[in-house]
């Protein structure tokens, strides 16, 4: 039971929360790739912007969030009509088609960058924050839930905090985090982060108790997937990467002790599993932004050494363990704000092994991680631009196709660059891993094609690049720019981009 | 007079030093855009090549500098047939010419990220370095002369280092540079530079006496183009961007005291100049890369506070001026290694102004500063993605139209990404200034057209535009894959982008 007398004291309804929200309000929220995100209230609030609507009237606020969320806040919110803008990244299906459609704005921002946008005036500061806790003391101290996200610069902005205090939360997971707000340029310090388990912070938002104006008692989990083992392309993948990483470190060029970064998704999950399985293979440490169901893989298997993240996006039955073990984690797990997960000042400095998942790579190892035909937004940037840079190297994996075959992820060009050449040393599908440091755009290309392309698509990829050594203003990168977009120009006519 | 014993002793003229480098091996210089390269070893290698040539046996070496050099360095060898590989940025003609029919290999890289790949073993080690320094001690400590560039990296692994030692610089410039390197991940300390004038190391690069292999002594100054006035598009270009900051500091969205980094060229220039020109603007500190001679209309107006870069690019005239002058300078330059003047780190905290030129920018805010054509390299992505990605506010600048208005520095899409949306903030031409900051695609798109574009392209450019709201695969960024490129493709066919 959380006791202190501001819970009493400030108790309200979702219902009455949300009916503090004006029209056109820009509404910060705590959520971080779905994790930590306030429910109830978004909920009410869905309902309240309809009963608007019906009455004729306008409702629509600008949410911003610390990056995708739960389908109680961007999927009820968006099928409600209430949303306008949207920043800084998004995974839900309803949204992403109102994005598409144009009905919502959206702005893919570098996850590093919000908070120091927001904090700098560049993008509108939000009036209303809406926060998930886990308690909250009457002198302001304000405990997040699962995710860091953007919550302590968004409490710190805004006019008034509304707060979801879910009990579904054991008082026990107090301690998780570490927050700490970098001071503006040109007067600030270095950020004394050396090691990803180092606490630099204090395990609370501090606010002003003055501003918090509503608390809503909730007892809701984070809605996340549960953990599924890997498909026998991700295990390929993760199989090769294994097989590289040890590679280097006979060859002397991977140091001991490098923290990895994964990504979301399918993928990421079956190298941490062969990083459980394999033998021979020292427990590791994590400086990644998300931390999934499969972390339990390596904690199984005694190889988590530490993780510091920015959320831990667990399936119902993953956050049920966790809390049940959690005097075991408390020590190895730091929730950092997203300004400090993805920082690339420590990124640089810790020198981390980055892995994220591209839509497609193209012959000289640019990466579309956003945008379906150079136009359709699937999920936005996140951090993967955050760390690939500043990796001390840098992996990209995806299947070598996809949709039965018909699209291949391997394109002469890419039709939007998320990360382009310079971010990219090590391109990996199932079917192998092209190491791509030191070489120049040819010798990229020829060695993505012969290690990664499907087989079903390696002589259309060496038909485009002879052609462009023919044919090209330069041998440089021999694009011919009337050609450049063929695979994709034929699966938007034949559903395939095949010949 | 230089007089170290050491100098006598390992005194050999630049034939027998040149002769010393053998066929195959990967050489590292001295030298970053065009300041501090040597001179006098390149011009007697180039010489040894052609003989050993016409005898009809091999001889290319791979080589690996901080940035662009001299024509006695790129331009005397690469018209010799004598390199097979460079990295990691250049800008001679005649070594573009080969770049761009095959003959030499180029690796274009983030400027911050060479001396990392080198010591990480991610990219080929040189066996001999080649360093312009102002004197060398017998105990190993080499004075460089204009440019810090990779010399420390490259003096330290390299199996031997010869060293011109040009008399032409006074030995009074001994103490501008700052030489640190830090080390290796994951162990890594801060680095410690808070202010643009921090000095962090020592104004030498040590080395083991025992691996000098050679000393030429030259008197030669670096040959770079003298300063010309401002022409009337980079003035004009340069008055927007000081209305612009001017407003966001009365908006409050400025702090005091951010320092400047500015690119090369013409635009760069002309931005200095406006800063010495213009009243009411407080002195200014620079935290760049290289510094051209339009840095004396700053300390002639009395506003340089301090300066931090990577070389001092200066025409033979302001080289002796700078000489004249070096007490009065000599406490606000620092001259760091390439490593340091663009760490990511260092930059995103002391929160820079960046300034950088684009080739081309399309509709959604993405730049190419590398490839004609998405195939022609021009000189490469040099330190613009380690200033912008970080900076405090990343503005990019191009006149609107070349060659005669054929050109339109505004297209639909860019052909090549060397600085996608996430690192461009600000886009200015001489038509105006488009301040992207929060903006989604279509917005960014129309502010773009309307402000930046030349009048006689914005019709085109709506038509793309609403083109694709109508018929793309998504409102979000209306791209059209096949007309992506119409721009492009009628200049490569009718010598002109008009329709």
């Amino acid at each position: 039971m959380r006791t202190s007398p501001i819970i009493s004291h400030k108790s309200m309804t979702a219902e009455e929360a949300a009916s503090l929200i004006r029209n056109g309000e820009t509404v910060g929220t705590s959520g971080f790739t779905p994790a930590g995100y306030p429910k109830a209230i978004p909920i009410a609030l869905a309902a309240r912007a309809r009963e608007i609507h019906a009455a004729g009237e306008e409702f629509r606020i600008q949410l911003w969030t610390g990056a995708s969320a739960g389908d109680e806040l961007d999927g009820e919110l968006v099928r409600a009509h209430a949303l306008s803008k949207r920043i800084p990244y998004q995974s839900n299906k309803d949204l992403r088609n109102a994005i598409n459609s144009g009905e919502v704005e959206f702005v893919d921002l570098h996850l590093s960058h919000v908070a120091q946008f927001i904090r700098y005036g560049f993008i509108d500061q939000c009036t209303t924050a809406i926060v998930e806790a886990i308690d909250v003391t009457t002198d302001g101290k304000i405990y997040l839930s699962m995710a860091g996200g953007m919550s302590a610069t968004y409490i710190k902005q805004a006019d008034r905090v509304l707060i979801e205090l879910n009990e579904h939360f054991l008082e026990e997971m107090k301690g998780l985090h570490d927050v700490y707000l970098p001071a503006p340029p040109p007067h600030r310090a270095a950020i004394p982060i050396y090691h990803p388990s180092d606490r630099i912070g204090v395990p609370y938002v501090q606010v002003d108790p003055k501003k918090i104006v509503g608390i809503v008692k909730t007892n809701l989990p984070d809605s996340n997937a549960e953990f599924r083992a890997p498909d026998a392309e991700s295990d390929a993948i993760a199989g090769h990467i294994i097989d590289f990483l040890k590679h280097e470190e006979r060859m002397g060029r991977l140091p001991k002790n490098l923290p990895f970064q994964s990504g979301v998704g399918n993928v990421a999950n079956a190298v941490l599993c062969r990083l459980a399985s394999t033998p021979g293979i020292d427990p590791i440490m994590m400086y990644t932004e998300v931390v999934q169901d499969s972390i339990f893989q390596l904690i199984d298997a005694d190889r988590l050494d530490c993780a510091s993240t920015c959320a831990l996006t667990l399936s119902p039955k993953a956050q049920e363990r966790f809390q049940r073990e959690i005097n075991l984690h408390k020590d190895r797990f730091v929730l950092r704000q997203q300004e400090m997960s993805n920082h690339p000042e420590v990124i640089r400095r810790v020198g981390i092994i980055s892995m994220n998942t591209a839509v497609e790579i193209d012959l000289f190892g640019n990466v579309n991680s956003t945008h379906v035909l150079g136009s359709k937004m699937l999920n936005g940037i996140g951090g993967s631009g955050d760390f690939c840079r500043n990796a001390y190297i840098s992996i990209f994996m995806t299947p070598s196709t996809a949709k039965n075959g018909n699209i291949s992820a391997v394109v002469p060009m890419v039709t939007h660059v998320d990360q382009n050449e310079h971010s990219v040393q090590v391109v990996v599908t199932e079917q192998g891993l092209a190491d791509l440091r030191g070489l120049s755009p040819v010798k990229k290309a020829r060695l993505i094609i012969e290690k990664c392309a499907h087989p079903d698509y390696r002589g259309l990829l060496r038909e485009y690049l002879d052609y462009g050594l023919e044919n090209a203003p330069s041998k440089h990168t021999p694009h011919v720019l009337e050609r450049a977009f063929e695979f994709h120009n034929r699966l938007a006519k034949n559903g395939s981009m095949r010949a």
